[in-house]
């Protein structure tokens, strides 16, 4: 009776090969029963990993009607794929049976031509159209317009009665708003309190009227701060002149969420936040490879470093061992810092009054770290060369890359900030870059005047 | 009326400063009156800002029901910094006035022996002990016990009076379970589906029948999967016998969601979950110095890799500067590809069916990107050092470092997982040592051959 999903990758996968087997030869009538005798969310998954062609004839065989439960299911990730495999006309008649903030949410994500042809062919486009002009990424971008906005001399019997007419979406209907005659938003109560009231009273009177709002453009990271920080379970959106124009959900941000979480890692390394296994290789090859050339060019800065010395390793080979030695311990402390502040930056747990004490914090950690690593380094470099002076001078050096990568792991995304970029992008390929550069520096470096000191 | 909080930053920065001048004049009065007037929520985030013995100080001065309003909308990363500000008795007696899930989940954040104390003294003892034995990151760990179950032979009336009867948080209402006559969940059904039917009904006749639900061991991440993938607001978790035990609510995965991504982001750097901005000091040096040397230990392997061609780095002193080079790219290309499987793997996305044509791909974008890299890198070297073979030992070496780094970038972190090893962990060391190692031993290597076939 109970269905428990924890442990069917091998039925899904099962489900898979059989599907292909079914539409290798072409028993239409069999793939449809299979696909739904499966639960909508797992027969778009489904779907959605066949190749290309084999989708546009899966969906084909659908009614618009079928074709607008799978849609309303699907992950982001997917949607693209689905809309590529249908034709214009028919993408505009599934989603005019969507709610208007879904159509714009689905365009949003189309190329500009795709949308010139569909948008027109909208029977809602009067309503959709707007919405486009909010950005991904802001609150606009994420708002429904399908919430319940309730007059404030409402009694709670026409307010139940309003309720049970309209038909929103299941997760909107649990925060009712109250708007006064002009449609300015007054209050807020739940279904519940609604429920336990006594039938004659008046909404003004049950209402909470202390409302968190946002505008449209109040970044999407920022709500779910706020929705997070404040326990509430939805978020109204209002105009300049405190309309309510849409609100945004819990459940919508939990896709914030997981996007956001995923943009951070991904421009950390360099990614683009749209890359998925799931897309064209040639898109990806076009947006690594300028990454992979960027990195390039930053890497030529050390080899340009160590070229500078070529002297001083042609007379010390052994230093050419230790580069990838200060190399790795450089990243990886900066790497470390510039992390916990990328993500303590994403989750808005860095505000100003406890940013100072945080990079003091990594400076400490950096001069803790760089006496032990160093101290280290001197005995492994000792018992492994058996030279006092260049396993003195790796240690120091260690020292001060270690020291200096706390700096610059707490700095460079604070940096980032401070000048409007995303302080993820990239990070991990800048510090690793200007780690490298000092520590090469400062290994070359004490090794020329030690050379120059004493062999001179 | 309404308060808008999102440019409040500064404000929030002046009342901290507001707060901390208060303090340290000892008016204890003004202090309380100044966090009376500010959002619970933002009551706990200043008190949490300031230092220890502070926080000591003004959180001596709240009652029980001060305390306990506080410790309920602190995030997880504070609720350690509390727990230790207060007396073990004064926290049982926190603890009392939350429901027992709270509690267990307060008590799993603590020391073992802080824990000796506080769970004897709570009077909820008996029923918070057991929730103890489920671990963090298990269905169990974060499950309220705070759900409405109806037995399926209530009518409508029944279960609405049932509901006002019973005060569940605001957010487990919203779907209520409904059980029979031994406790066995059967079906499920919502608030507003309740509001809605004929109050003569029997639950039997309305409910959902298909419930989805997890054991308390499914994994946390499983559930959000599940919550997010069926679009459902919460999950109850049963025992083996069908007995409800808890819901998991889609609020919880949105900290689940935010704990996840951050564990994956921290692991693949090699910090550890628990590491924030505002730990002690000393932690952070024991939890890191161990990552630290660890890496040290596997940069080694590249040192004895460098240092068994030192003969022919005396050579050719040039190649020392092609070594960052051959690093940078080796491990940027395989650590991008790394990001995109730990995250895949954490948002379940990668099932079997996709897997092959996953790793298929990424080898394929290591070829492209490879001959891409090698080209320029051609042209670079011998733009700058004028010597053709060197040019082309570094450009086949570049292609080789490359290629293989797809590889191990898509199969490290597929083989950790095969392994019951977290995908994410160290895979951003694991990864620049393999490519560091292979790559050295590409450049290193084909000098060596081009040398004794050429010089000798």
């Amino acid at each position: 009776m109970q269905q428990t999903i924890t442990k069917d990758e091998q039925v899904i996968c099962g489900q898979a090969q059989e599907l292909s087997r079914l539409i290798r030869s072409r028993d239409w009538d069999s793939v449809l029963k299979l696909l739904s005798s499966l639960h909508k969310a797992d027969q778009a998954g489904l779907v959605c990993q066949l190749d290309r062609d084999t989708i546009r004839e899966v969906l084909s065989q659908l009614s618009i009607d079928e074709l607008t439960e799978l849609i309303n299911v699907m992950r982001d990730a997917d949607v693209c794929l689905f809309c590529e495999a249908i034709d214009p006309l028919t993408l505009a008649d599934v989603l005019d049976e969507t709610n208007p903030d879904f159509a714009a949410h689905v365009l949003r994500e189309l190329p500009l031509n795709t949308v010139r042809t569909v948008l027109p062919a909208l029977k809602d486009a009067e309503t959709v159209a707007p919405l486009l002009q909010y950005k991904r990424g802001t609150a606009g971008g994420h708002m429904t317009t399908a919430f319940v906005a309730l007059a404030q001399d409402m009694t709670v019997d026409e307010a139940i009665a309003a309720v049970r007419s309209e038909q929103p979406r299941r997760d909107t209907v649990d925060t009712l708003y109250v708007v006064d005659a002009r449609g300015r938003l007054r209050g807020v109560l739940t279904l519940r309190q609604l429920v336990l009231a006594r039938p004659g009273s008046r909404l003004r009177s049950l209402m909470e009227k202390q409302v968190l709002s946002v505008t449209p453009h109040t970044p999407d990271g920022e709500c779910a701060r706020m929705i997070d920080h404040y326990n509430i379970s939805s978020l109204p959106v209002v105009d300049d002149y405190g309309h309510i124009l849409g609100i945004i959900t819990l459940r919508e941000l939990l896709h914030v969420t997981q996007e956001q979480a995923t943009a951070d890692m991904y421009h950390m390394v360099g990614l683009s936040e749209a890359e998925r296994l799931s897309r064209p290789l040639r898109q990806s090859v076009k947006k690594r490879l300028p990454w992979l050339i960027t990195s390039l060019a930053m890497a030529l800065l050390s080899a340009v470093v160590i070229d500078r010395f070529s002297e001083t390793i042609g007379v010390m080979v052994a230093l050419a061992a230790f580069l990838p030695l200060i190399s790795a311990q450089g990243t990886n402390a900066a790497v470390q810092t510039g992390t916990i502040f990328v993500r303590s930056i994403a989750l808005g747990e860095l505000r100003r009054p406890t940013m100072r004490r945080a990079v003091t914090r990594e400076i400490a950690l950096g001069l803790i770290n760089g006496v032990a690593i160093a101290a280290i380094s001197f005995v492994v470099a000792f018992a492994w060369m058996r030279d006092l002076w260049l396993s003195q001078i790796l240690a120091l050096a260690m020292f001060l890359t270690i020291a200096l990568a706390g700096v610059l792991g707490a700095t460079i995304p604070l940096l980032l900030r401070k000048f409007k970029a995303d302080p993820a992008l990239g990070s991990s390929v800048l510090l690793a870059t200007a780690t490298d550069v000092t520590g090469f520096l400062f290994l070359l470096g004490l090794a020329t005047i030690l050379i120059r000191t004493t062999g001179a």
